[in-house]
């Protein structure tokens, strides 16, 4: 049963399974190409829902689908498990660790974006950032570990340090999480300790500008501070981090330096682009941003190599000379659609207009009934928000294959208060240091906590 | 809201949270004793189902309830997350890692097995067993994985050194884990590649004895056979495995040496006592068996010492004067019924009865409508048998409390012919040595492969 592709077909060759890789591969099911798409694991993971999986609502596998399984019907795809470690736009190879180069005809990169610490990359451990499984399950090893060690705990001050939980950033990833540590603590786990309160819990949410989720219109990022007030969270806006020790957070607010004692201390305030970035910048010379991401032409591919596409978070597209994409599912989605359909016009020798995003607006969830929608001509939030958040997840969940299952155990925790999958696994195991490439560090030092999502 | 227990009432503590002592925990809820229960873990593992986890059919989270939650309700009931180090029975107090020494009125111990690998632990890093959460996510990485390799091979004889799969020990769980790889290769996975076929992989399960499911009637190991035959397993009995190497198994049939040449190696060959029973041994002078199991009194108690209890797979009941109890789950339920019941008759300054197991049967599953049941007074095989053992393991899983989504899970599996939770992650990270007892492993090293499940 071992299938051969067709030979002789052009050969489009795919970076990374996320939302723009995949729907890139998924538009040229029925397209005369050879697909090949590389990835290092071996699912495409739904990163919009990670920190259900970082506070123990759902697992792993509800927000991750096979790509094999994904991609079982497209003959004219296969799927590589390997890690590109560098590309020969010169002889149009990708070199892989451990695989033979693989040759392309048009090249795809869509590999994303990891955290980033603003040149404290000695923060990563202590503060870790929300990007992959492993991230979220340590995340949730540390949330629900603390709760352990403040009931065991009989001292009162060292106590309340297990019990203060510090998220960095008010972005919409910063905001989910303090959002549903709160209901963890205020809620789901009532009633489970004989010596603590959780409610006691306090949950700080730390953000440098003004006010949380930044690129929303300041009514939502309003109402989203309120909600979370309600909830329990503590919001601190203007508010720097000028140091992370051990279980201390400095900040500073104004001219005055505040500490505060955490031994939870979450990351959600930035991220810089993947190694791949500066693969490409140092091949083809193309500019990169101050976060490493590939600055694209209007029809996202790199100056010069018009057979070489970026796509999703890693590349930056400046939008109508306004300032760039956010690092958003529904942009990487687009992208991808946008050059499958480019590939298509390209066999047949046409030509596609410049790549233009469609804002269909966008969500932020802050708990359970609340969340804040904004589509542009209609700002709300509340109930109405939050179901319109459950919608359009589920909606797209549905895409690949999981869905049925998290629509149950949503609807379960939705009644139940949340029980939802709090076990730790992996004791005492650390995240790995992310990767650095030293060139894009050097880039991204100057500090300014800007957010791209 | 911090809940004082009441004082001065008899302190009974647990060790370990599995069928054994979560039983004796939950039928003392309403008892006038003050009951601590100490794990490492915050959660109860349905081991039964684990083989689902490593064959990526169900998640971690399906088959683990939150020990805080199942006991929320249990008013008299402490949990402590923590690993015992040692026990003074002269002091009557259990020490602990990380919190002062508790003490205890009535200890009960339930802490269980690992695996055993017959003096051979330097096997334990080549052929994992399958006890905890980390083991059965390790077991999928490396069979999900080998499909992976075998993709990316060129060469033929490498190739199948991936596509050959190993099970060593022919009871239930081999049983299950070799139909379970059978299934995935032969129905899951069909499709999902471009090189290989996945029908074309060799699933070895390998016995000591002349017959699978040695517990079982001769018949039922026949059927047992015929089944995984048709399923694609080719099983081997009066096979002894004499040595282990990275990617070759040295077995002897007979008077004759085979090697067999194989990438995922897995061990299912048999179990040794957790080091408490060492422990409990030096400080009481209990007698324990080949294994470690620490050898129990009529009412379970330890010779000498009638306030300390073993239950579950750690002890070693002398059934009527048969062999010892297998280690299974209804048998620790059963004894952490019984001690529960003895502590309640104790504060009445009553008596009870010496234990006594009923055994309403044993099932093992071989793959989809495929399982044996043996029910003492009737034994039967294939579809009905299936419907019962899935009944059985909802049943029991609903005790706690996951089942919803299990049954969701196996019904959209059952009609899809399984897509499950093969994602992996934690790749690159190796299943840590397991605990030995250089004394326990004296006692074990005479080689004979009983199993005690």
């Amino acid at each position: 049963m071992t299938k051969n592709l067709e030979k002789n077909q052009p050969k489009v060759v795919i970076l990374g399974g996320g939302f723009g890789g995949l729907y890139t591969v998924q538009d040229l099911k029925n397209t005369p190409v050879e697909v090949t798409l590389i990835d290092k694991r071996n699912f495409h993971l739904f990163q919009p829902l990670l920190y259900q999986v970082a506070t123990g609502v759902l697992s792993p596998a509800d927000i991750s689908s096979p790509l094999r399984l994904v991609l079982r019907q497209h003959k004219n795809t296969k799927v590589l498990l390997d890690e590109v470690t560098d590309i020969d736009p010169q002889t149009k190879q990708v070199l892989l660790k451990g695989h033979e180069p693989i040759p392309y005809d048009i090249l795809v990169v869509a590999t994303g974006v990891s955290h980033h610490y603003f040149g404290n990359d000695q923060w990563s451990d202590l503060a870790p950032g929300l990007k992959t499984i492993e991230d979220a399950l340590e995340i949730r090893r540390r949330i629900f570990m603390a709760f352990e060690a403040a009931e065991k705990e009989s001292d009162r001050v060292k106590r309340q340090t297990w019990l203060t939980f510090v998220v960095i950033g008010g972005g919409p990833t910063g905001v989910e999480l303090a959002g549903a540590i709160a209901e963890i603590a205020h809620s789901a786990m009532q009633g489970d300790f004989r010596s603590i309160d959780t409610s006691e819990a306090k949950i700080l949410l730390i953000e440098g500008l003004d006010r949380i989720l930044p690129p929303y219109p300041p009514e939502l990022s309003a109402k989203a501070e309120k909600d979370l007030t309600e909830l329990g969270v503590t919001v601190q806006t203007q508010t720097m981090v000028t140091d992370i020790n051990d279980h201390i957070v400095t900040v500073r607010q104004g001219e005055q330096l505040k500490q505060i004692a955490s031994r939870t201390i979450l990351w959600a305030a930035g991220v810089k682009a993947s190694t791949m970035g500066r693969i490409l910048a140092d091949h083809t010379g193309v500019e990169l941003d101050r976060a490493g991401r590939v600055i694209v032409e209007p029809d996202l591919s790199i100056r010069g190599y018009p057979d070489i596409f970026v796509i999703g978070d890693l590349a930056n597209f400046p939008h109508q000379g306004e300032r760039p994409l956010p690092g958003v599912a529904p942009v990487a989605m687009q992208e991808g659609d946008y050059v499958a359909k480019l590939i298509q016009k390209r066999l047949k020798g046409e030509n596609l207009a410049p790549f233009f995003y469609k804002d269909f607006g966008s969500l932020a969830v802050i708990g359970q009934n609340k969340a804040v929608v904004n589509l542009g001509f209609a700002k709300f939030s509340g109930f109405l928000a939050w179901i319109l958040w459950v919608w359009a997840h589920i909606y797209y969940l549905i895409e690949f294959d999981n869905k049925l299952v998290v629509m149950l155990q949503w609807g379960w925790n939705y009644f139940t208060l949340g029980r939802g999958a709090r076990l730790v696994t992996g004791e005492g195991q650390r995240i790995s240091e992310p990767q650095i490439v030293p060139e894009a560090k050097e880039k991204v030092t100057s500090g300014s906590q800007s957010k791209f999502r």
